[in-house]
């Protein structure tokens, strides 16, 4: 993939509709390419103007004739085709299209993209936006936007799919003196979309930090293929807006209800290795943290206070966001012991007392960096009379230069007083709070980014250990195909289930009492009678199954009582027949599904089964894409589920190995065959040795005509 | 209760350890007293000056002879026992004990602080402290404090157990310009406490919020009743730490078990209206809020931004914090048709564009604040050309005084530039912040008290409609006393559940397989064994549980299979017998319990039962003290298991009448009996009509040796 290296890094930049009037966009375009020191080529293009800020001023596109990487696009909607048609005959390599009238207006608007994007794939150019407030690389430097100046010089870069949030952080970040790499504005993503802009982030040697707010992502697969390769390089932080405003995803299997709308990108975050931010705070929070300090070993926290309230606020805060109070060795007590005075708190949290000058601070914080069950330290200051706030800033700079491989945060708790501590912690690199709880939610999220990052180096895929029998998936496919059902019967369910070696409990179809009473005799008894339907779904609800059938008598009053209730719960439903299966033994009710996610693809769900699994809403969510043995282990265990199946309270553990294979069959599955939309295997009962769905659901889709058939 | 008027509004102050020498705490408290302009008599006392500050010195407490509201108190802790004496001598109504040298030091300092509070107990003396920073009332003037200064004049009460978060609070107050009525440090709190103070602050006409820091409440059950008045008058917001210092309890029942250390502390404050911050910000957000601003009638809340990224992240904080987006009527989006352009979206959140200047600000928000689906307003800015911060902020400072009932808040994204705006806003009572989410907490964070309030005009206590029979359960507990046995046989446990109406299966106690037979025999089949031994809590485990027995060579069988199974894995474990009781139908199987909590009392579980309550965790809380009948009902309602008992997939609903009064027959046992420790009905099954526990566990503690009883 390309790294855009000329998009940022450009020899000559061409800016179209160019003006001399102070307020035209175009205006304050020129402005900025010249003020941000811009050192390569500029031409501006105006019919109308000779000369723009002193530079020479073009008619048209092709009397430039010179070689232009980009092609900065600042003219009405509906001259932007026309232009990115002579943009293109003239050789550009990108443009970056900061007129609006497409998509954002509404159908003339997407036409209008539409034919954009035609022309820019026409001549092989890449397009930024339309849209957009522009892009700005301080370190090459280029400042091709309109915004009200150029950032500060620093590390982190900012996608935004918003110009306005842009503009905002923008100027939010001069008034704090946070540095940027690069600022890039996204705009309607016709064609270059998150997933480009972090990856040439992720290969820029200025960039050590990626930010990025965005409202959807546009190519799921791919995102989830690139990102991971990114966060495998540098941290990735992400704010995803919208999780209020998709609503909940039409769903037919419980997999399906289960899995909000917001879920898949949360599940997709954390499986490419992305830390999604809670709010604007979080993020930038989050990102002065990385860029400042180094990533913490673990999760064990110091804390250095000069008083017990603060101390204690923290200390819950440690453990609020997952972090353990570090234990510090004798050592470290000992030394402390002998430079703190006798009324000091030696342990974690150590109070320093409120009389503490520059040099207790210095002794504690030091003693405990040096600790070696301190992973990361965090220093406290309350105002009270001796205090030294700056002497004391400067000593925590010093001596996080001695551990650089230890972060250090500080909260100095209070006002004007403590301002030039504040800005001399800042400057020097340690992030400074007013109150504890954000540092220790920042810490939180670089030790969370930290297990990520070592779990995306476990690359073994699941899949290659498993054998499947495409073939014969497709031959039950076909036979739902020619009758058109989106709802697979049991018994098709279960040999597609078998197909792929995952064991499911065998389903024959019987269409009248005496046809049951047979099949139950040659599969032995205790039998189960279950009603085959496409339209119905939570069977037991409307009396379609009977358990525990033990001879043909019950078997053919059971057939009968079914069709009667069902009958009279849903008169209008068609019916199959009624399913016979082979009663299990009893174990462990479990689910496994699969609902398919529209921009990730499919999204596998882990939990306790049966008929409370809504109830109890315990289960948890990988994406099949990229996912490997290790997450399938780590799916389950996050479930209270897996508090049962490790044998819980004197059961026998469960066949764990056989559920992992069983949900790497099930994503294998739904890989191969992108027509199966929804997959539900519930219960699965779990044994000691192995486990067997005992209802397998599967609804595929054609492409076409779906609504006619829709359950 | 008193009202603590002549502490915040004395007559007369004495400052005994008074000082000329600047840099002591002697000097700062007298200069703070001056300067305050307190306008009540001063009367420093000092041995050794003649006048400090321009105020006669006194020798010694006896010497000056008038009547003394307060005497402040900073001498050596050694010195302060003769001191106290003296003021109690010289009639002195109340002690601020700054001194410090108290429990806080140890075994020492304790019982010098016991002595302290014995000396004030004599004179009927009331004592703030010892080891406080002091108190100041803006109002009264009067700032009898060692802090550097006094805060500025406004309607919040800062009381604070933390000296340092107090002097941090006020430090920080001051440079962001936020105004307080009293500022309360309560140190070891050895006799006026939390509630004493919050109370006072509860009737003092110039304080409207109560915000409070406190690591612990000394006197749990009178902080109940006390601050559930106070919650009535006006918003009190704690702020509670130390939830991961005290470490889980010690527990022997499922109830104990699932009640988490802080959980009481939780359950109190809901319980008597106190609005519980997570952190500092959260803390001076709420008040901020509720000084300036009306409570909102209900959720629904009107979005107005020039922007559509940070609407759409407002949109999400909305669902996040439990709020709902307001639905506006025709008339509304008519109005707003007239006034805003074409692009403009008319719907929540109401975007004005990026190009709008005041006149669209004043338009969407009058038009949505008129609309009666507004309850409160978000206003969000973002900085582009054409934006006019300050105009705008003076705008919807003068559209919130149109509509005063409504509370309007705002959110200026950016820095440097909004500045202005951003303090015209503050100014004029509108709550600014820099992203949203903090605002639409706070919005949550009234809406919820405005709930908690409501809840607490409901006074109808559920205790006055049942019977008990105190005499039954006296006669069980004498019997367990005499063989020191801490918990009830499953045959007492059963007797005390009826003599409260608490609906329990009736269980006999079995010595040999002969008798179990003729009890089950005279029960009627099926019945259930179980062992009975003081030390088996979970029986099933053990495999001390059989089941549906059905005649009685089952009963005779599974009598020797238990004790057989019970003695290999429990081999010393004393056994009192097994019990036999007669198998009951199935059902929803619930829980309610009862953990004694040290603070508060009995403390309440219901939830999902049976064998994995521990697993699953659904259980939802109430303290017994002052507990209403509608919530008990709420209480129900919180639990998943509700879901399950109003009829879920086809089941009749259980009957939710005998759940609620069985939870308040357990109430009132607990409460009659403070002995009672621990209690778990478990599984309680429900049916449509009545529920019965099957497992009643009753633990009791007689007050000494407990250690060497307990199972």
């Amino acid at each position: 993939m390309n790294d855009l290296q000329d998009l940022f890094n450009p020899k000559s930049v061409a800016v179209i509709g160019a003006s001399n009037k102070a307020g035209k966009i175009g205006y304050s375009i020129m402005e900025n390419i010249r003020q941000s020191g811009y050192s390569g080529s500029v031409y501006p293009v105006n019919p109308r103007e000779k000369e723009i800020l002193g530079y020479r001023s073009f008619q048209a596109m092709p009397d430039i004739s010179k070689p232009i990487d980009v092609a900065v696009v600042s003219v009405p909607a509906q001259l932007t085709i026309e232009v990115a048609r002579q943009c293109g005959q003239a050789g550009v390599k990108y443009l970056v299209v900061v007129s609006s009238g497409f998509k954002e207006i509404g159908n003339t608007g997407l036409k209008r993209e539409k034919e954009l994007l035609a022309v820019c794939k026409e001549f092989k150019m890449r397009m930024v936006g339309p849209n957009v407030v522009g892009i700005m690389d301080t370190h090459s430097p280029l400042n091709a936007s309109f915004a009200p100046g150029f950032p500060l010089q620093g590390e982190i870069a900012f996608i935004s799919q918003s110009g306005a949030m842009l503009l905002a952080i923008f100027d939010w970040s001069r008034s704090v003196g946070l540095g940027f790499s690069r600022f890039i504005s996204m705009g309607n993503k016709a064609d270059l979309n998150e997933t480009d802009f972090i990856w040439t982030a992720a290969q820029d040697p200025k960039t050590r930090v990626i930010l990025c707010y965005i409202e959807d992502v546009v190519d799921g697969q791919r995102f989830l293929k690139v990102i991971t390769e990114a966060s495998r390089r540098k941290p990735v932080i992400i704010l995803k807006s919208g999780a209020s405003s998709a609503g909940a995803r039409a769903a037919s299997s419980h997999t399906g209800a289960l899995a909000g709308s917001d879920l898949a990108y949360d599940t997709a975050f954390r499986q490419c290795g992305v830390i999604r931010a809670e709010n604007m705070s979080d993020l930038f929070d989050l990102a002065v943290a990385f860029v400042n300090q180094p990533i913490p070993a673990g999760r064990n926290v110091a804390i250095v206070t000069n008083s017990g309230g603060p101390g204690i606020i923290a200390t819950d805060s440690v453990e609020k966001y997952n972090l353990k109070m570090a234990r510090f060795g004798k050592d470290t007590i000992e030394k402390m012991r002998v430079a703190l005075p006798d009324e000091a708190n030696l342990y974690n949290p150590v109070d320093v007392i409120g009389d503490a000058r520059t040099d207790r601070y210095v002794a504690a914080l030091d003693a405990v960096l040096d600790d070696e069950n301190t992973d990361s330290a965090l220093v406290l200051l309350s105002p009270a009379a001796v205090t030294e706030p700056e002497e004391t800033a400067k000593a925590i700079v010093a001596i996080q230069q001695k551990h650089r491989q230890k972060p250090v945060f500080s909260a100095y708790m209070g006002g004007e007083g403590l301002a030039e501590g504040t800005r001399i912690l800042t400057k020097g690199g340690i992030p400074c709070f007013t109150f504890p709880e954000p540092a220790l939610k920042a810490i939180s999220g670089m030790v969370n980014y930290s297990a990520l990052h070592k779990q995306l180096s476990d690359k073994q895929n699941f899949a290659e250990r498993t054998k499947v029998d495409q073939k014969s998936v497709k031959a039950v496919l076909y036979d739902a195909l020619k009758d058109r059902r989106l709802v697979l019967l049991g018994n098709e369910a279960t040999q597609v289930a078998q197909a792929y070696e995952i064991p499911a409990a065998p389903v024959h179809l019987a269409s009248d009492a005496k046809e049951a009473e047979i099949l139950a005799e040659s599969l032995g008894y205790p039998v189960v009678l279950k009603i085959a339907s496409p339209k119905i779904i939570h069977k037991s609800d409307v009396g379609g199954v009977k358990i525990g059938l033990e001879n043909g008598r019950q078997v053919a009053k059971a057939f009968d009582s079914i069709m009667e209730s069902v009958r009279h719960f849903m008169p209008a439903t068609p019916i199959y027949g009624i399913e016979v299966q082979k009663m299990m033994p009893k174990g462990h009710e479990l689910i496994i599904g699969m609902s398919r996610d529209v921009q990730f693809g499919p999204l596998l769900a882990f939990g306790l089964g049966g008929i409370y699994v809504n109830l109890l809403q315990d289960v948890s969510f990988r994406l099949a894409e990229g996912l490997t043995t290790s997450q399938i282990e780590e799916m389950i265990t996050e479930t209270k589920a897996n508090t049962l199946i490790r044998g819980y309270r004197g059961s026998e553990p469960a066949d764990i190995g056989t559920l992992v294979s069983t949900i790497a069959q099930v994503a294998r599955l739904s890989l191969d065959f992108p027509e199966i939309t929804e997959l539900d295997l519930n219960p699965v009962v779990a044994y000691p040795d192995g486990a067997v769905a005992l209802d397998v659901k599967i609804t595929v889709s054609y492409g076409d005509n779906q609504e006619e058939c829709l359950p």
